[in-house]
């Protein structure tokens, strides 16, 4: 017998989705649901996807597989003959590892998911402040998801989309994973490695830029060369 | 060179997907989608699509897997526990058969392809007046989903939904069908059968009932059992 609403989380494996997760819970029981779309990483997201999992004493999991998003290319991080770019991009253009439509891809994934179990939310740990400028992490674009829920499920439906993360940027979103006790060691961010995190990455800068900035060491290992100027000078980090 | 724009077609094999994709190719080259959700009769849907891209000379082709759908359950369609309702339903209430959030999974594939490929258009075949009241075939269904493509896609994106048989009902489509020369024997509309259609479950009867309107005979073979009746005295449809 639950006596908590339940609400469907996308846990991608990911920093911040596990912190999604975390404040999720505080009012939710949940059920974790990933989704393999043919990226890079997805042996080792899907790793930390499930120790995360474990560690929550899931028992709602669901790994739904959308490998034809790695058939379809246009993201470098599906397609193995476009490189992941390295350093950070300041040039405001959409980077090469935006996957097309892929957040609504991902929801509708959870949707179908919680439709099927009565759950009251669905939970994505977007956000938007620090992050690449990604089109489907804008508030504007859940707002128009939520509306096309109401629209598009069953009469009775109540599912609704909880970013708890979303006017958050990386520095925040650790200081809250910490503060909720998240196992970050069971995370992972690098959109290239699938043994150590490269270091280099959009996505290891960032995640690395916040770790540095809240004065705390990040407890995954990284491929030792690329993060040692970091760990000597996290202010002269790019 | 491509001389005309291109559009998404969602095609599972059925009549009206197959209507729609012959309205859409007057104006545009196609892509031919088709996903599979792990329903019953999933092999012969993929094989009424392939003979239809074939048909048509399909050059752009995808097969998307969201077998995932199956495994979650909710629908008689991808559920084999739970039964597809013969004959007509006036209950008004959402059948069985309501697959949850399947239009808004179907158009996120062919958004995300469409994407890629620069498509102008995501077409696909759904109508509403004598449909089963699925709440993702209403036109402000769309009308949502059209917003979210605007907000959720990469800048520079104009993909449109056509929906050329929102306003038809089954004997308008057939119609139309005939009018333009579609292959109607290629298509396939039963929920539950693999070889010859069942005559008995919902579609089919909406299906035979639309052609016994036209006063044309439907050129697929349907279990003679059931269609005796029909044969006889198309009056007398339920």
């Amino acid at each position: 017998m639950r006596t908590r609403p339940l609400a469907v989380v996308l846990a991608s494996g990911g920093l911040d989705s596990c912190v999604a997760a975390a404040v999720a819970r505080q009012d939710y029981d949940l059920a974790w649901c990933h989704v393999n779309y043919g990226q890079r990483t997805l042996v080792r997201e899907l790793t930390a996807f499930r120790t995360q999992a474990a560690f929550y004493e899931a028992t709602l999991v669901l790994e739904a597989d959308l490998a034809f998003l790695g058939h379809i290319g246009g993201s470098s991080l599906t397609d193995s003959h476009l490189a992941v770019p390295l350093g950070s991009d300041e040039s405001h253009r959409l980077p090469s590892t935006y996957v097309p439509f892929r957040n609504s891809l991902l929801l509708a994934v959870a949707v179908a998911w919680g439709e099927v179990l009565t759950a009251k939310a669905v939970v994505i740990g977007a956000n938007f402040l620090d992050g690449p400028g990604y089109p489907d992490c804008r508030p504007e674009y859940f707002e128009a998801y939520q509306r096309l829920i109401g629209l598009g499920t069953r009469p009775g439906t109540h599912l609704e989309i909880k970013t708890p993360l979303i006017n958050l940027d990386k520095a925040g979103i650790i200081r809250l994973g910490l503060s909720l006790h998240v196992p970050l060691e069971l995370t992972w961010s690098c959109y290239v490695n699938n043994d150590r995190a490269c270091g280099r990455c959009s996505s290891c800068l960032l995640r690395r830029r916040g770790f540095a900035a809240v004065g705390v060491a990040d407890p995954i290992a990284y491929v030792t060369d690329n993060t040692r100027p970091l760990e000597a000078s996290p202010d002269r980090v790019p």
